[in-house]
């Protein structure tokens, strides 16, 4: 069984208190930045945090190479800048990048397809951390499987960089659909759901196996994913989708992101039931960032008030161009499923 | 059962009420419009309504990008300049802009498939909303799919920002050839169309739970679409056939669109059953774009006396270049089927 309480005398740690710290942004727009001067912006437009970037994923999306972690320097800056938290992302299944973001006292630490992939196979053992992580979801398995590794929050992935809400709308239908079909199932059913999610954990890598000549049969007490042996895996697994039967909704904030470029975007995943929104290229690359920012973070806390809406939709410029998601030639959404 | 009232104080609200509101246009021609300018023109030249738009068609299919709801500062605009009804567009299934729109105090929403798609799998719940909506229909399975949904008005989905007629003129046969055969069918057949048009609500959604895994077969109870059961979509959907069957057309007002340049487009549209005309492109990517708007009026309210079309058709400058409907690299008309 992995540590749970990690590391002593932090503010947070136990996933309980992850959680807690993650609840504190509900409601709020987090919004990408990639300098100081973004960062003040976005403080004073009301983002409930900032999310330090090197490039926004419209820039890693038209200028390509590998992305990772962003320059250590420019985020302990945009530490320094402002006074809300401020969360960085790491690749995925990088627990150094995580382990350095943790260090250096950010706010929590966001395991992004955005960057590029660093683990084919697994994510971050993210209880391991004392920090806590949020990561994406297409689907409600995806959700099922990054909680169970310790996410204290969740969110869409929408399509990063694309300035176009449409996937991030499928991926809230999936999650919604996912939670809402848990209440017509029996614990046999539910078992069955859990083996199907565990196996995940092993197709990836089972494939590779293959391909190098080692047939390799997964048994209850081999250990898979990080210390966790498969059988322990399920029944933890099976332990969130009774939780999550119960509560009939995630355990943790679930917050969309990916696309989302005009206020009506983020009223609109309101409306389905996210906790809040993440903003990323929509905001720096339309005309006036300030303004749209300020109108999101309205548009945010009034989604079910079309009269604010509409005021707050007035009076803005021209928002990002962006690329149908339909369009893009690498589906971002498809990293670390 | 979804709330057909909506907001109260409206001058419509009711089901009835907005399709009255809708059959205020018949027979008239329904111009885009993208800025003051051109709404006055169109409203000197007899358009029964403009349609407020950032871009027309042809400029969004050249363009590229997202398209999403105009800008709300151009549309308040063109709503000060002109004493005609102001329509304006939404994306597919954004409800949040729909609500914007509304609570603009526009005539009516056009919800529709020449912008960027919001929502993979459903439309917008029409009867959530007080305002009238129009909804662009390929087929008559699509039309009936709109009214169902709320829909106070149809057009054919033609293929937008083309100039070329032919695929409007294969909507409009597909949808009176799907109202003639009604006649022949009894009750049974009746209740297996039924069935059909409401699997479409799952068709898709479904696709993309197996592809996550998810073995979903959709019960009579389950909630589809909305706040909707599968069981209640078939019944409602069953009373929409047996009205059209009944009527002899659809129980709204139909009208042509997509690719109408010509007043003798409008005028052909207009003999295959047609209550109206909205013309996109055709009118500002003309020479004389004045001219052209009231030959098309002309032209539309006496389709059927071709001594005044042939007066109309002279001296009318250049139309639109256009592109063949068949040379599309994006048939917008496959959008939100």
């Amino acid at each position: 069984m992995a540590n749970t309480t990690g590391i002593e005398g932090k503010i947070f740690g136990s996933e309980t208190l992850k959680k807690d710290f993650a609840s504190m942004v509900k409601e709020g727009v987090i919004m990408d930045v990639t300098n100081a001067e973004q960062a003040k912006i976005a403080e004073k437009s009301g983002a409930v945090a900032v999310m330090a970037l090197e490039r926004v994923p419209a820039d890693i999306r038209s200028e390509g190479g590998v992305a990772r972690m962003a320059n250590i320097k420019k985020v302990a800056e945009i530490l320094k800048t402002v006074t809300i938290p401020v969360m960085a992302k790491c690749r995925i299944g990088h627990y150094s990048e995580a382990k350095i973001l943790e260090n250096l006292g950010i706010y929590m630490i966001d395991e992004s397809e955005v960057l590029t992939m660093a683990d084919p196979y697994f994510h971050v053992d993210k209880k391991k951390f004392a920090i806590p992580f949020v990561c994406g979801a297409r689907e409600f398995g995806e959700a099922v499987r990054r909680i169970f590794e310790g996410a204290a929050m969740i969110r869409t992935k929408g399509e990063a960089g694309t300035g176009d809400v449409i996937e991030a709308v499928r991926h809230m239908h999936m999650i919604n659909e996912g939670i809402a079909q848990l209440k017509k199932f029996d614990d046999g059913i539910l078992m069955k759901i859990a083996t199907n999610y565990t196996n995940k954990y092993c197709k990836l890598i089972q494939e590779d196996y293959e391909k190098f000549g080692i047939n390799r049969a997964i048994e209850d007490d081999d250990v898979v994913f990080s210390d966790y042996t498969y059988g322990n895996i399920k029944r933890e697994i099976l332990k969130i989708l009774n939780e999550i039967k119960e509560l009939q909704r995630l355990p943790v904030v679930n917050f969309a992101a990916g696309g989302i470029a005009t206020p009506a975007d983020a009223a609109l995943m309101m409306t389905m039931g996210c906790d809040g929104v993440f903003v990323g290229s929509g905001i720096f690359k339309s005309d006036d960032p300030e303004k749209r920012a300020k109108a999101i973070v309205e548009a945010t806390s009034h989604f079910n008030e079309p009269e604010i809406l509409k005021e707050v939709a007035k009076n803005l410029g021209e928002g990002m161009k962006g690329i149908e998601a339909s369009k893009v030639t690498q589906a971002l959404q498809e990293r670390g499923i």
